[in-house]
């Protein structure tokens, strides 16, 4: 079943992370499992071209079915590998609406932390401004409280949308762990913090973790004043 | 059933739009719909502070289930409503990756248009450049380009992941209508015009037009050039 999946990835992609989650969720190791590298440009070759016309990874294929977006092919696993593995998206409407809910702020969340830490990545030297990069901060920094806020209201032992572990996890854990990888400070989020240690330590996480955080323990310290 | 549902929401917003119309494609017409102006900030009021803490529409809320992340409502509508109005998620494994990963790119499509049309709003004065606003609009007209393929790829008549309505036109319609709003030029992107004059003609799009694009039928034209 899993002889005919391909994901080509790169190690500490947030958007790769989610989908290698969610297939250890769903017991589906046997999938091809291929490491790029970003920095010999590997997600711009004609492999990962042939799956995704954007030159992206993760690049995933099951079958002749292409999913290359890391949200669709979550969604997809958890439709098609539905009785299989961990359940991602509760049956109650009520559980299920929170984890839609925080799966989509999650993209929010990623999208404000991609702007602090690769500032300097995206931004141009001569387009970069003081005032633009305060700004992301303390948008960035808002963001972090109302998650800190969202945990801290359900509750030690819980996951982002309840007690039961689902695809808002399996999404938004990768920029929570990214986040911290940057410096984010533990003790000014003691909500965040705990929930990053304890899902450090599940299974389908400790699987996945991104190959060169494990070479290179040490992150930045971008987010040490956040 | 839609007695209890309330949606607030602003006239032209891409996001608000999403829900309106897939609460049309489920026969969910009775729900109690809001209009708010953004030039009074009522998208700040308290009546949607209680629902969307964010302070953003859509404020959406169903019962007690509150989901306001415009594609999780469309989700969690799709999925408390399966077998009521239209199917909005095909049940075919391959037809269903399609519509995932159509409507995902559709962020990346929505967050390009608006990084350009949008970009005095956005950036300060003192912030903006030439070469980032040049940068913007390569990167939307390579964008515009890929779904003009997508469409031409699919043959005339057909909708963004196929031969039937899906939850990919419901998230993505809104965008391409906003491209045309700010004056996309028609005959250079000639199979998205077919689309988007085809789908302005569909009961639930034309229901849920934006009222001010019908008070004030022209547009911009910041894309003419595109």
């Amino acid at each position: 079943m899993t002889q005919d999946m391909t994901l080509l990835w790169g190690s500490g992609s947030p958007p790769c992370w989610r989908v290698m989650i969610a297939l250890e969720e769903k017991d589906l190791q046997g999938c091809n499992q291929k490491l790029l590298s970003f920095e010999k440009y590997e997600h711009k070759s004609q492999e990962v071209l042939d799956i995704n016309p954007r030159g992206q990874v993760p690049a995933f294929k099951h079958g002749d079915v292409i999913v290359n977006e890391s949200y669709a092919a979550c969604f997809y696993l958890e439709s098609q590998f539905k009785s299989q593995g961990n359940q991602l998206i509760p049956d109650g409407p009520a559980e299920q609406a929170h984890v839609y809910q925080r799966m989509f702020e999650g993209l929010t969340f990623f999208e404000k932390l991609v702007a602090v830490v690769y500032y300097e990545w995206y931004i141009p030297e001569g387009e970069r401004h003081d005032s633009a990069l305060k700004r992301k901060r303390e948008a960035l920094a808002t963001e972090l409280k109302l998650w800190e806020g969202y945990l801290q209201k359900l509750g030690q032992g819980t996951f982002l949308a309840g007690p039961s572990f689902s695809l808002a996890d399996v999404t938004v854990f990768p920029t929570v762990a990214t986040a911290f990888r940057f410096g984010l400070p533990g003790e000014r989020y003691p909500h965040l913090a705990e929930y990053y240690a304890r899902l450090k330590e599940r299974p389908s996480i400790k699987a996945s973790w991104p190959p060169h955080w494990l070479e290179n323990p040490k992150g930045q310290d971008t987010l040490k004043d956040i």
